[in-house]
């Protein structure tokens, strides 16, 4: 039983192009793995499952449905007194929360259609599952817009994006990065997704910031589409990490000397946000600070 | 005659990769060229003078020194009556101009110095000849500084400025042009280049614009190094033109139906500046339509 989990976890670890709904499912996965092959007594069930989740949010720190499933099972097993009970709670957290990964995107596809304003032209940045989604509903029961894509180095996503928005029947464009933080001031809205939402602010792809940044000097809204199980109270932070990427990645050959840093993701100050669209509803930029008080932290957060 | 002029034109249509300071000088010489072999007697000097410095533009619709250029040598040739007085005035007035572009670079550079404050981290954009002088000229009298330069899509001239920047000794990091608008918020100037300076703003490689306003969002001075041979007035923009590039420069095989925009400037507000270092001195932002109001332009100037 260890060593399949170790594979598991080592599996995740090494997972380089699986989006948050993809992982969110392989980690309750495993968590339900875990649940269902525990057969020993006494108080190690609680310890292990601390460990486990420990393991699993160092395995991709900056996996944000990875910090809330660990705090959803968490806070299920805190509340009860015996084995038999923690089992059941967890299980029951983990069932929740893969019945959210179902129906969240819809629900957030739905709202997000709203937004959109009759033959807009929208600006969205880098490979979004939600975003595309949204969009794909939008096109699919009749409403008209334009797309820019952004190619987003640098492992450009934003190409796929475009690629699939075009075979939908959706008019895209592509455009450099640094282009699109420019065009901003000739959209409608901007429409982006998110890897994790904080206090800090909203942790996406890399050139997110200078395009919320630009909405904002030009007036252009601008949402995030991001389910509630990316959304990290301050006291789930601790073990949050951006890491750096391969710098070939950037510049094949460098030339000797030149450090060459390559991180895919930064964060866009909360002020900055109309609003962030979540499968509870809408929540406008200035009350978002509200939702993240609401959080409840497991007392066994294990980072 | 003809056929000379004709192929110099050509050739400056072609070029893609010279800077403004050796087209400057290509454009100066075949309006000398221009002038000596001009033989005939009459009226029509003038005439061809101007339809000479209006092709000149239209080779190269972007390059801010062909618009000063024309400009200077029309106003010489208006002030004067006559054939003899019209040649020598018009030649005058390009031996002021080569000599401009002799001095310019190094006056900017004493000038741009200053500003480097002691070890501090400088973040610049694409490849200017006048920053890399700069820079250079800062480190050869002792100052220590690191620079962040872009990789600069679609042609990464950021790559070149950085190998460049190191051989010389200076600390030197790259970053995405995305990552570099969020890194702004790190470093102690932002020093850039220009392609033409207009009452509309300051014109320079895309991505410009998203550095200049993470820098004024993060009071982070942004200055461009400009000689005054690419400021342009009002009545001098007519034929100014920013031209579509190849789109495969940014995708090389691009989905089909979907298109892709490739255009090279982008225009940056003049308030976002904290000034523009010329050879005539240090012009800060809230004074550069000052400066503006100042130019003469030739009742000829062409378009």
């Amino acid at each position: 039983m260890r060593t399949l989990m170790d594979s598991i976890l080592e599996e995740i670890e090494a997972e380089r192009t699986a989006g948050a709904g993809v992982l969110g499912k392989r980690g309750a996965e495993l968590i339900s793995f875990f649940i269902s092959s525990y057969s020993e007594e006494g108080s190690s069930f609680l310890k292990e499952l601390i460990d486990l989740t420990k393991r699993l949010i160092l395995a991709q720190p900056s996996m944000a449905p990875f910090f809330h499933l660990a705090n959803i099972v968490l806070l299920a097993a805190e509340d009860q007194n015996d084995l038999q009970g923690m089992k059941a709670a967890v299980k029951g957290a983990i069932e929740r929360f893969n019945l959210h990964l179902r129906t969240a995107a819809r629900k957030i596809s739905e709202l997000g259609r709203g937004l959109i304003p009759p033959e807009g032209k929208i600006l969205t940045h880098s490979y979004s599952s939600t975003v595309l989604r949204t969009l794909v509903d939008a096109r699919k029961s009749g409403q008209i817009f334009r797309v820019v894509c952004t190619e987003s180095r640098p492992v450009c996503e934003g190409f796929q994006m475009a690629r699939e928005l075009c075979e939908l029947g959706v008019e895209t464009q592509v455009q450099t990065d640094a282009a699109a933080a420019y065009t901003v001031k000739d959209v409608d809205l901007v429409l982006v997704g998110a890897d994790c939402l904080t206090p800090l602010g909203l942790v996406n792809k890399v050139g997110t910031y200078c395009l919320a940044l630009s909405a904002k000097a030009r007036n252009v809204p601008f949402y995030s589409l991001c389910g509630t199980e990316k959304l990290l109270g301050a006291k789930m932070l601790g073990g949050f990490r951006i890491l750096k990427k391969d710098p070939r990645e950037i510049w094949p050959h460098p030339a000797p000397g030149v450090e060459v840093l390559n991180f895919y993701f930064d964060t866009t100050p909360l002020e900055l946000l109309a609003g962030v669209v979540t499968e509870e509803g809408m929540i406008p930029g200035s009350e978002i600070f509200r939702r993240f008080q609401k959080m409840r932290v497991s007392k066994y957060f294990p980072l």
